[in-house]
């Protein structure tokens, strides 16, 4: 369902991105220009693997939610088999909206204008008024590409999809310990980002903003510390953080395998790398991304104790997710215009915690609220400047935004790719 | 003032127009795509005859209300004469506009940017503060096309509008009875319509929707029944009715037209004809479209007794009216982009009857109030589903759904022929 | 930072400006035609000079306000020198904005995404955390155009920008009088005026409109009286004022300029000229334009005594003062897409008079907070006319609206030499 860029459109593109200046921003024009933001949307969006939520959401056959990418209404529902299916949220006879609510239970999906029933896999069973030559088998609801990784669910609305099996590959074991198949959703707030998708990646890819705009971030992290303000003290005790990870977890898989300061590396333009998955040491005194470093829920999945350090996952374009011994915080992103973003951002707990007893929602929500919040105006106040016919892309940090440099890469190369394919 | 198609445009149509499978729905693109309904507006909503409102609005010379389709703001009055009149509602001077209500009374029309004034026929009359050398002949208000047919007001903005006489011939006999010339407005409601004006056609267009989502209509009406589910004792049911009111009203021209469940076919494409009235019977039981099925209001016209069944007119692209023996139902559509429509609807009751003590609104409303809400959500629904790039329009039935694939054929010949003359 | 129009959008404009009809209105695509809004933007907009705000606005060293044209954020900001400086409001490094309220005082100019630091002037001087390569002189802040009248602040967006000094040769001794510099801010008040901008000029340049709908304004003026309707009286009142006038103040520079009934003419598309100023005398018995003609406010600047008539200053293509003895009222507008303008207006007075001791702002406001929002009542009602495909612009009034054909010569003169430069 992805549409090939014309003659006119691929060469714009590709002035576009010959543009940008090396070791630069890129132009303006990539903020707002809506053939550039059409194209991202043929060329990524519609195109590769976006996250679309968690297994433990869909609990048992029937369960559905739903997810609007583009002008495309999906339907995510477990099947009578237990599988997850991605379906075209629209009957096959005049195109309605078939579940209308953003979650749900159904036994079979019955259409709400002429009653068209399908079973939970998609397969059209009846279609009452209809003349007998219509032929129901080919008139199924249209499936999607799903993947299910450890309790995320990715669907790709594209034909043929990248490959999945790197990703898992990576991701299975990291994540398997955290358990989020055996989760729940102790809160979910949607946002809408007044800033380019783009925008918000930067943001993301980078924690050289961190030390003025995140106090609560950085009392618990050591990824805004880089070689240029790096100290022997701080040297010293990421690397002791380390050890003891490695003393006490290597056996059971547990170690950190993020062991300096500053981020990991992510994305990778030249290996078209989508996808990042690591464990990284917490400071001192911290079990949890709270405020006050404890743990404030149940010990999720396999965890034997609560000094597991903090699981980080990202992949490329709509889905990061940061996990502590006791909870997991996933941010959904999904472009709505050249400058609209909107991110849902999820918190999970153990499936069997309840809230006021086990959790409670003002310990376990601020760290992540706080930091997003702040990350969303920091987006919004940089969308109104780079629309001014006075910005000009400024120098990247080496030392700092070495994953902007990245993201870039990425990112050109995703529509260079797709200009090649016209 | 209709814009003939650039020949870039022309080809564009005739494409899309090709492009529907006989016997399916309309693609996809016909309900997005501002090609598609900028020429919708040209070809159709410019051209063709819309109905504005009703006589009785306009009691007395200088009453006047007001309608805006597409960029144009309209007036229309009754003059000194007692005739109606359609004014283009801006002032020749500057084009300011002339009456900001939406209904009101004037002596003369007097501009209230310079006070231009104007006759309610709208001759320019006087024009304080202009040169001798103004030729006032010249500057009159701008007139539309008017036909009045039994109560109703058409306009047309079409320079040469269709025919309207054998739009007349049939609909003058038919609601001559109902007396929509000697009734009030009991009240009118307002409606954003989600979705593109054809999607509330094609609503309008079948009752195979009906069933379910209209449980207060089907209990009135045969219209969702037909070949394929009609029972034999329905089929007797529908032919005592029918029988019995042409025995009580064939020497009065009250006898039903419509025999038959289903609906009556409307449009042809064929004969191009955009214009429909009949009377049906209803359910065994029911004087009016009302809850319960009873009379609510005082009766109307020339009816003799309650049982007179239902009238129903319409016309297209704007409007349909169903009338009881006690009140009448109006509802007129105006496009306001591909994907919103406003709806009025307005109710009407006999001049004399006077609220509280011959008439409740709340018995006089419900019926058709519901009915409508229910199908606007429907159509806000299938526009949200038609905007997926996933949506292939289906298979439409032959049973139920014969009106539609008549509605798509119409609608495609106005293209066609738009296309014709370009 | 003016875009050079294309060859297709030259012959356009060419063409539509070709298509306005000598002493007539324009053509209704001026009302609406986006690439005839672009185009103004480049030709208007971002090329001439525009009132961006008052000196008094910035007392000391590091205060500053925001003003957004088109796509930019703009900083006005008083420099550690004293100096009134105009800088784009991003940063050099990724484009953030960087003061995000609309007023202000800073003691260095800090990003908040990421610290960079510069001076008040703009220079970049600190920039933590960047690589010892970036060129720090090549960073600071990018630089508009600046000049002040006497407590005026106009900025250009033009590479280079017309010349000035006529207008300050204009203006500066007409204003030097009124005290501008040594004023306050009184009050406030934002408008969102539903009309395209030159739809309010054209109400600014004729009175007309003034008779009925501005009671307030026409008492204390003689501009809505022109050749065709003044009387014996009215002149020998007019003379006499002017006379008196000439008696009192010519010695001290403040006698009246204008002395006619009816508006100085204004602009000159001959000359190009956008700047106007003048004195003129108010109505017998009124010596400010406030409602009841009184002085209700400490004199400003120099004046001896009430009794001098009211300042007028205007340039295009954003500003319009009105200055009494007591209180000056700005007017400051703002282009926001084809069919919408921001107007801010401003109300000034003495910089030592207290609220509620010296001045009630129910005193104050009134006279030109009525006759403003009057007059954007009239501008949206036109919006609505201009709009509508049967608008043909009407005739002018010789005698009353030669200021409109004025507008609309130096308007298209504008256009016609944004197109020679192409």
């Amino acid at each position: 369902m992805t549409e090939i860029a014309s003659p006119d459109v691929a060469l714009h593109l590709r002035q576009q991105v010959a543009s940008r200046e090396e070791g630069h921003g890129l132009p303006r024009s990539f903020y707002h220009d809506p053939t550039i933001f059409q194209a991202e949307i043929e060329a990524i969006w519609r195109r590769g693997w976006l996250l679309a939520g968690h297994t433990c959401q869909l609990s048992k056959p029937g369960d559905y939610f739903t997810y609007q990418v583009d002008t495309d209404p999906i339907l995510i529902i477990r099947d009578d088999d237990g599988e997850i299916r991605a379906l075209h949220n629209i009957c096959r006879h005049r195109g309605m909206q078939l579940c209308q609510t953003e979650q749900g239970h159904v036994g079979r999906l019955v259409c709400p204008y002429h009653q068209w029933v399908y079973s939970r896999s998609g397969e059209l069973l009846t279609c009452r008024g209809m003349q007998e030559e219509v032929d129901k088998s080919q008139l199924g609801l249209l499936p999607l590409h799903v993947e299910v990784v450890a309790g995320l669910i990715y669907i790709s609305l594209a034909n043929e999809p990248p490959a999945f099996e790197q990703a898992r590959e990576l991701m299975q074991p990291l994540m398997q310990p955290q358990g989020l198949e055996r989760a729940k959703i102790a809160k979910t707030v949607e946002y809408t980002i007044e800033a380019n998708w783009k925008l918000v990646w930067e943001n993301n890819r980078e924690c050289f903003h961190c030390n003025v705009n995140h106090p609560q971030y950085i009392k618990a992290n050591y990824d805004h510390i880089n070689a240029d303000d790096v100290s022997e003290a701080v040297q010293q005790e990421m690397a002791a953080t380390v050890a003891r990870s490695e003393e006490k977890w290597s056996s059971v898989g547990l170690a950190a395998t993020h062991h300096d300061t500053g981020m990991a590396t992510f994305p990778d333009a030249e290996q078209n790398l989508w996808y990042s998955a690591n464990r990284t040491t917490l400071v001192e005194g911290f079990v949890s991304e709270t405020l006050e470093g404890r743990q404030v829920a149940p010990l999720m999945g396999d965890y034997p104790d609560a000094d597991v350090g903090t699981l980080r996952l990202r992949t490329m374009p709509n889905f990061w997710n940061h996990s502590s011994c006791d909870h997991g915080v996933t941010t959904r992103l999904t472009p709505d215009g050249p400058r609209k973003t909107l991110a849902q951002v999820t918190w999970l707990v153990h499936e069997d915690a309840v809230e006021g007893r086990d959790y409670q929602l003002d310990e376990l929500m601020p760290f992540w609220q706080l930091t997003s919040e702040q990350d969303w105006d920091l987006c919004a106040a940089a969308q109104r400047g780079v629309d001014s016919r006075a910005f000009k892309p400024g120098p990247l940090s080496t030392y700092k935004e070495y994953n902007l440099d990245a993201f870039f890469r990425w990112y050109l190369r995703q529509l260079s790719d797709y200009c090649d394919a016209a």
